[in-house]
């Protein structure tokens, strides 16, 4: 069965045509923008999938042979066209099909995806097209992926409530001395089994990881061999995906009595999350929560605050997918819309203790916000 | 501790400072390759991490301001430069960053990753620079990549350690009805126990995921929650990572007794492996295990065949990293050398069967090769 609705597909289809101003056909290159535009997820590893996008005639999908049933499966997209590797290296094999239809309906003034081609690729493009002129659609993109359809929100709530299942079970289950990789590999067998039981039919996949003291400044590295340590603050990342539709659910963890310094850096962490979450509603900016984010965690002495306080989710992983116009950041007055998915997730440097963070998902309403992750806050204490 | 020794990455920076011709700098944009050069693995949300590193004087490395310790632990670069998310979008800042640099030190033939620098970005330096010439240097790094160290193998080596023990906990735990999904989180939690014990300072993560019967056409799909069926063959996908250097091993694996098709095709894809594997050995063509795996396959009257055999696996994942010229194909003439790791792994599609693969880790040796995996392998039934 279709990830998404062949209703839902057209629909972005027909806005996203809407938006190609004089251009004649835009092409979606990355995972993130061609999966969205035709419906079917299809992984990489080194082969592009790229959908190409008339104003006026039939839309073709770009794939690896092996991958035609997936594309005919997920896609409403009809003209698969497909290389295969025999053929050669796969980016060139990719730009010469997406050439060919370019010449076959003569169209000529080409947007791309800039933000999400090679320059490597798009130099083969030009070169196969001297004649044509390319200009950037990224920002076109970026706009329709930002407000979700209530398919996407529907993978974005299966994604958080699988998250939660890692959170509580990762909470549940540490004590002094486990591994850390033992506790997140629990957590994600957890995931895996509720995932298995609610959501059948879904492709799911998890990422879930912690850092204890120090080592949470470094928020992206992996778990470690390392057992729990008494004293230490750890931070825990959970990860779900639905469909490649990613709910973030982020804790920090006290193993034993906290010192005085944790237990303040902690507080300052819920307060300032506090403060974002009730910045939220339509017509906010995002700017409007990082600063209030910011706000709290200064007032209570932390400075050392180098990154945003969140970002818009759902189909966007760490390699990639990530919209700049959805990030809460302090130069960002783009504005809040109904149906906006995001997370909160301030979070200050604090030397000699280390890096919490809470992180939530949260969906943009009509009348405000509805907080998705039902994992629980406040200070946890193992 | 780095991840690498110094000797390490000064031998890498040595080694790409006198291949760039007559450019003045070079700079690493993705992900693989500013961890190739830099020694410190940084996952991007988003954020570049871009490694400069001019012919004539000392390089610098451009993150993002909360990573400048992890920058500082595992790479020898002592510039560390770094932006934070309020300066505005990432790509721009650290864009700028690299034109700062650029400008301090009059550099102005430029050769870059173009393969791993998106379009965009490549635009914006040359935007902020418009006086430099701009070339490819790709090719070099690719070149570069594909004979690993000792500290890499070793790395490539624990990884494949881990996978054998998800797939051998896969099989152990096989029966039928149980979810798919069920079954990965287990081997996951399997390698996650292993990796603490054998590997307590490394950052390992995982992937494992599988696919039944005809669903395993799409080799890329991760586990669903349907439980496993009598009679299905599943292809199983275990993954490991050692500091981002991947491992992968895979089994199809039997439910119940096998029909004739199924064990005909099982059989085929064995003789497969073992035809390739044999051809495995200093100064062979990567051409050449594609061909000889493909003669195999199609001998058995297999005839759908749309990917290569293998690919030079290590510091590479499903969102990028790969190397063509690491790719086993029919027209990669490149010549295998020792100290390359790459995976084995003849697939075809079989209609009404499903597509079974055997994928194993390979390290090529001065007299031939070592199977680095070492699950089981031969007809594999539960």
């Amino acid at each position: 069965m279709a990830v998404f609705s062949r209703q839902e597909i057209e629909r972005r289809l027909e806005t996203f045509r809407s938006r190609l101003g004089d251009s004649q056909v835009g092409i979606a290159f990355s995972f993130f923008n061609s999966y969205y535009l035709s419906g079917a997820p299809i992984i990489p590893w080194g082969r592009p999938t790229i959908a190409v996008l008339p104003k006026d005639s039939l839309p073709a999908y770009i794939v690896p042979a092996f991958e035609r049933e997936r594309a005919e499966e997920h896609s409403p997209i009809r003209d698969i066209r497909t290389y295969a590797d025999a053929e050669g290296p796969n980016a060139q094999c990719a730009i010469r099909l997406v050439a060919e239809f370019l010449k076959e309906r003569n169209l000529r003034r080409v947007a791309v995806e800039a933000d999400g081609v090679s320059a490597s690729m798009l130099e083969m493009l030009k070169a196969a097209l001297p004649e044509s002129r390319t200009s950037d659609i990224s920002p076109v993109l970026e706009e329709m992926r930002l407000i979700q359809s209530g398919e996407e929100i529907a993978l974005c709530r299966a994604a958080t409530e699988i998250a939660d299942v890692g959170v509580e079970t990762f909470i549940a289950e540490a004590r002094v001395g486990r591994p850390e990789v033992t506790l997140t590999g629990l957590a994600t067998s957890a995931m895996a089994e509720h995932a298995a039981r609610r959501f059948p039919e879904m492709e799911t996949t998890f990422n879930c990881y912690c850092q204890q003291g120090m080592r949470s400044f470094t928020c992206h590295a992996p778990s470690s061999g390392q057992g729990l340590r008494a004293g230490e603050l750890v931070e825990l990342v959970v990860e779900a995906f639905a469909w490649h539709y990613q709910a973030s659910v982020e804790r920090a963890v006290l193993v034993g009595e906290p010192s005085r310094e944790q237990r303040a850096a902690y507080e300052a962490t819920l307060q300032a999350h506090d403060a974002a979450l009730r910045a939220v509603r339509p017509g906010a900016r995002f700017s409007d929560m990082d600063q209030a984010a910011r706000d709290a965690l200064k007032a209570a002495g932390y400075d050392r605050i180098d990154v945003g306080t969140g970002l818009s989710r759902g189909l966007v992983h760490e390699w990639g997918g990530r919209l700049d116009r959805g990030n809460l950041r302090v130069y960002n007055h783009n504005l809040l819309a109904p149906n906006m998915v995001i997370t909160i997730e301030p979070w200050a440097l604090v030397p000699g203790v280390g890096a919490p963070r809470r992180c939530d998902m949260v969906l943009v309403t009509p009348d405000g916000h509805e907080l998705l992750s039902k994992a629980r806050g406040g200070m946890i204490q193992i």
